[in-house]
């Protein structure tokens, strides 16, 4: 385990709404972060899918993530998310990368997508800005 | 309690996620929606703050809700959302409003306060489409 | 004429782009911007509607400008544009208004109405993150 | 040169702005369009660079082009654009993508770059919705 790996433990741990949705660090590397969380009952809406408030937790979280990555200490400052398909199945995984990045700003891209069974397919897509905080 | 009101209670009422976040529709009028949420411990980041996610949440379900009392079944196609302060306070209002309706698709926006004492400040700002379902 | 609205026709007399586009800025305050087009053909796409890069150009520029009349020297860092109509009719009018600004930051907001005869209709909604430049 | 490259260039020769501004499609295949622009005087803003305008031109119409390629006929519903880099150079290329696609709808990326000398970089990435047109 790397010590940027064990770090982005230590801040999802101490996020009390990371805990409460149950979500886990499965990857964090300069530049890549990746966040699982398993669709238990409590994370559905009305038609029994994981909630879009869930999806955008993880594009949100793995954006923050993979921008702390490359810039230590970052605030989300605006991102937007387009879903492409409904969210049915046991897991989500979201990954997080960089498109650009400067001294204090970064241009992330977050895929989540779901598992059910042995298929991975894409949920959403979403982009946004990382600012460092000093 | 009017009609449509009564309707949006039983649709948040089948959501879990929103009943895991505490979430209730204080208004909901063709055109407008309103969901507050209480910020509990649970629902904070490493700093303190409402997590980022649950501020998506309430833009993302608000903006499901207002594009639905307009086009009855909605889906959310997509949105951006801007962070303009750190939301730390007592409660969350989500405010969503019709930007632009057709017959299938709305254009919402939503504006997210906290409540700190006596105090109203604007923490976020989305904006959306949302897409009618048949 | 203020010494704002003065300085914000120079600003707009130097981008060569905008000459080449015809825009004007009929109002510069401090928390709102407005510029004005006249739709002629060159342009237009393919169906004969002011080409949605035009449009774009609007929201940009008049997000750059309401910015700018409240954090002076600014550049714009992202935008998201929905747009709600085909662009048609005589004239173009970017009205930016000011959602949230900080010492560095402003979040801003920009409607694009297309005159049609005495007929003003929404077009587009931009919303977008201006940063002071040092 | 192949039929979808040839109706590419009709649609692209019909639209009098993409005229205007010198627009070339470089590129079109099922899932990828590329445009390309050489940056003269007439596109640049009061700083020298390129106008945030051509670059959200270039953002507009890549991702129509793609879009276009898997679903025909389409219309661009909304888009986010981030500037990463001021445009500086002699050309600039808009490399778009397709992220998902249905039968109604396509999700899509476009990077813009800037060539200057024999260096490539990127001054914005873009993400947006294009609606199949009936």
């Amino acid at each position: 385990m790397s010590e940027l790996f064990d770090f982005g433990q230590k801040i999802l741990a101490k996020q009390n709404f990371s805990a409460l949705l149950g979500a886990e660090l499965t990857k964090f590397e300069p530049g890549e972060a990746e966040l699982t969380l398993v669709i238990r009952d409590e994370l559905k809406q009305q038609h029994g899918f994981a909630h879009g408030g869930v999806i955008s937790y993880l594009a949100d979280n793995s954006l923050g993530f993979v921008g702390g990555s490359v810039l230590t200490d970052v605030v989300t400052s605006e991102y937007k998310i387009n879903y492409v398909r409904p969210a049915i199945g046991e897991k989500l995984i979201a990954r997080a990368s960089v498109l650009a990045s400067g001294k204090r700003q970064a241009v992330c891209q977050s895929k989540i997508f779901v598992i059910d069974g042995n298929k991975e397919q894409l949920v959403a897509v979403a982009q946004g800005t990382l600012n460092k905080v000093d």
